[in-house]
């Protein structure tokens, strides 16, 4: 089927949102919502109520099937949102009956001049009642010239709730109707630990015909959309993506790597602690963001100085001497000096150069080593090598390499493997 | 003096945002910040990253002062911004050999086609660096035709951090002494731990002639920028302010909690640990933050089960049963445990009840205690109760108030008679 309407521009009316003075929320909701049934929006407008919608709405008639207005339809001064759309459809306003009974229920005598108008409506149009308010909306055709074409135009109240009936009960509807499906064409993902520009390369190389993709970056991932194709082609180009990331680096749906953990611990009845160095907290943090996550957190030790991995944690100086405080010696000893202090059931531990000081040639910034221990599963401790976008970043990083390998120890599987198949971290 | 430059349109760029897949936020900040200096924004519009924004940037040429434009400078396929603007100042792009040199700086032969074309401009414009990001801004005029009118055209990175950064730092003071306001006439504030509105309702009730003022939200403060009067009058209506948010919560200057703490710990030669349990590490996060923070930063203990409070900090089972975690008592146990082990100069400790679950009638959530101990100054123990605007703002304000606690401990200052002042926690 050949849809004949696709095209979407949103006009949102509203001196309040011009001025910064309230934040528009309309945008949003309506842009997700039509995305969703496969529309493609080309603008979202925000202007002020002084009738200079007019230029822009003329523009947005020569490159859209659908235009939806919200606001400019209240009984005050700046309610013009009626005015333009008579103008470009070329036909007068007339009150609508109905509408004025309807009104005259609610309002009774106090209807004048201002709310009368609000049941004035460009003529052929259908009005679209308001059972929240006292400004009605209206639906109809402008016919575009010179080509002739047809353009819907839906007009709605702004205040939200208002416009929040109107849209949910009688235009969403329409809309999906007029879209012929009811198929999701979208299909979400979330990528770790790799930059935005590196996901957007292998996209491309991976881009499969009538897939298109999207990315939002996220503070510990990045969200990854395919859109259009099968739900079968979407997963396909999925699978090819996360084969170049690296194993578990592209899993689906909307998932932070604190919940992959998270849900396993849970499910395994399990407690953890973890003993940090460069992430200085930021996983007991993560950890603990989680509601209810003293069910499997027990504590952390931040072990910053080397003095405080002897003190707290009781790695013996011998080998931080010997070997560095980074290295797969000391990260052993941290997370098994905790597990045994704990007596928990696993234990992690963190510890490598964050910068921007501290990098030698051997051990540059950006230099990881991770410890894992449990009384059940052999110790083990692996070695990643951040790109170093600065401390923060490497930070964020590290931490979230500590859930996420955390996750994949528990599931038995084989963490030098893993990280051999890493190839942007 | 007339004004030369009044009508701004604003332009956002962006599939996520059409797709209603993120909100806007950069629309309202903008629109809120200019409206301050008197501009009128006459059209704010969201377009997707596919080359659409021709016709309508075209448009606001012919009805606008000045356009800004955020996103769709970023390395990837739908990088438009660049090309868009020199086609309709009418030349070509070329590549900025400073600004090449500085992304080389940055990451080094890691430069690829798509980075590469980040540090290409429209000939004739000037280069905006962009010290949070790898993609420059840009900023110059578009002749118009057939009017020969001069439009102002600056170009922005779309990522929040990177946007945020260069609009305060470059782009906001050269609109403000456009608008006639000289750079001297803003006075920019830091406020700790006052919800926006508070903020916004005690500005009003201390609102003096002549002085406009604008915030800026951010994670762990509000940026409070006073605009107009002399800097005496600012400095009197920002005095009035803090004395009813409370002692110490607003601060002169571009300041975090953090930088107050670590530069008072520098200053008098101190090393701090922490002993955490609600926040979950945040505080050593915080305090970790900063590059050089093992200069004043020995470690820390994240004690989140009751257990754990008790094996790694010495507080004492009989404590905890008959006073409970968060409690005077444990507070000052936990700070004192883990300075005994740690001998160091200052330990702080957090216990609270973070949410959701947990709270009782006579600990509500938002229930914290924090305790203070040092070897030169007497141990001490205060609570708050701050509203609960859910687990996460409970958590972030929790750490932030621990630092700057900390902060006056060390001044010796009194911190029962200081918290007693904070109105609006």
């Amino acid at each position: 089927m050949t849809r004949r309407y696709v095209t979407v521009s949103i006009f949102l009316i509203g001196t309040e949102i011009t001025r910064g003075i309230i934040a528009d929320t309309h945008g949003p909701l309506l842009a997700r919502e039509l995305s969703i049934l496969g529309y493609h929006i080309n603008r979202i407008v925000i202007i002020p109520d002084d009738g200079s919608i007019e230029p822009m709405l003329r523009q947005a008639l020569q490159d859209s099937d659908i235009i939806l207005l919200t606001g400019g339809l209240g009984p005050t001064s700046d309610d013009i949102t009626r005015h333009v759309v008579a103008k470009l459809a070329g036909v007068p306003l007339v009150q609508d009956e109905g509408a004025f009974a309807e009104l005259y229920t609610r309002i009774g005598s106090r209807i004048y001049g201002a709310n009368q108008r609000q049941v004035c409506f460009p003529e052929g149009f259908t009005v679209i009642s308001n059972p929240k308010g006292t400004a009605p909306g209206f639906w109809g055709e402008i016919v575009t010239s010179p080509e002739s074409r047809s353009v819907l135009c839906y007009a709605m109240p702004g205040p939200p709730v208002e416009m929040h009936e109107m849209f949910y009960h009688r235009i969403l509807p329409e809309l999906a109707q007029l879209a012929g499906h009811d198929d999701t064409e979208v299909t979400e993902f979330s990528c770790f630990l790799t930059p935005e520009s590196k996901l957007e390369e292998v996209c491309g190389e991976c881009a499969m015909g009538g897939i298109q993709w999207g990315t939002r970056v996220q503070e510990h991932r990045i969200s990854l959309y395919l859109h259009g194709g099968t739900q079968e082609s979407r997963g396909f180009m999925a699978q090819e993506i996360g084969k170049q990331l690296g194993f578990g680096l592209l899993v689906t749906g909307d998932v932070e790597g604190v919940d992959l953990l998270s849900n396993l611990l849970v499910q395994q009845k399990f407690k953890m602690v973890c003993a940090e160095s460069c992430t200085g907290g930021l996983v007991s943090k993560l950890m603990t963001d989680l509601d209810g996550s003293s069910a499997w957190f027990w504590g952390g030790v931040v072990s910053y100085a080397n003095q405080a991995k002897e003190t707290l944690l009781g790695v013996s100086s011998s080998t931080i001497e010997t070997c560095g405080a980074v290295s797969e010696e000391s990260v052993l000893e941290m997370a098994q000096g905790l597990l045994r202090l704990a007596q928990v059931d696993f234990s992690v531990s963190v510890s490598g150069i964050a910068g921007s000081g501290g990098g030698t040639k051997e051990k540059p910034v950006g230099t990881v080593w991770f410890g894992f221990a449990s009384p059940t599963i052999p110790a083990i401790a692996v070695k990643l090598n951040f790109s170093s976008y600065g401390r923060a970043s490497v930070r964020r990083r590290a931490a979230l390499a500590a859930i996420l390998l955390s996750y994949f120890y528990l599931k038995g599987a084989d963490l030098l493997d893993i990280v051999s198949t890493w190839q942007y971290i």
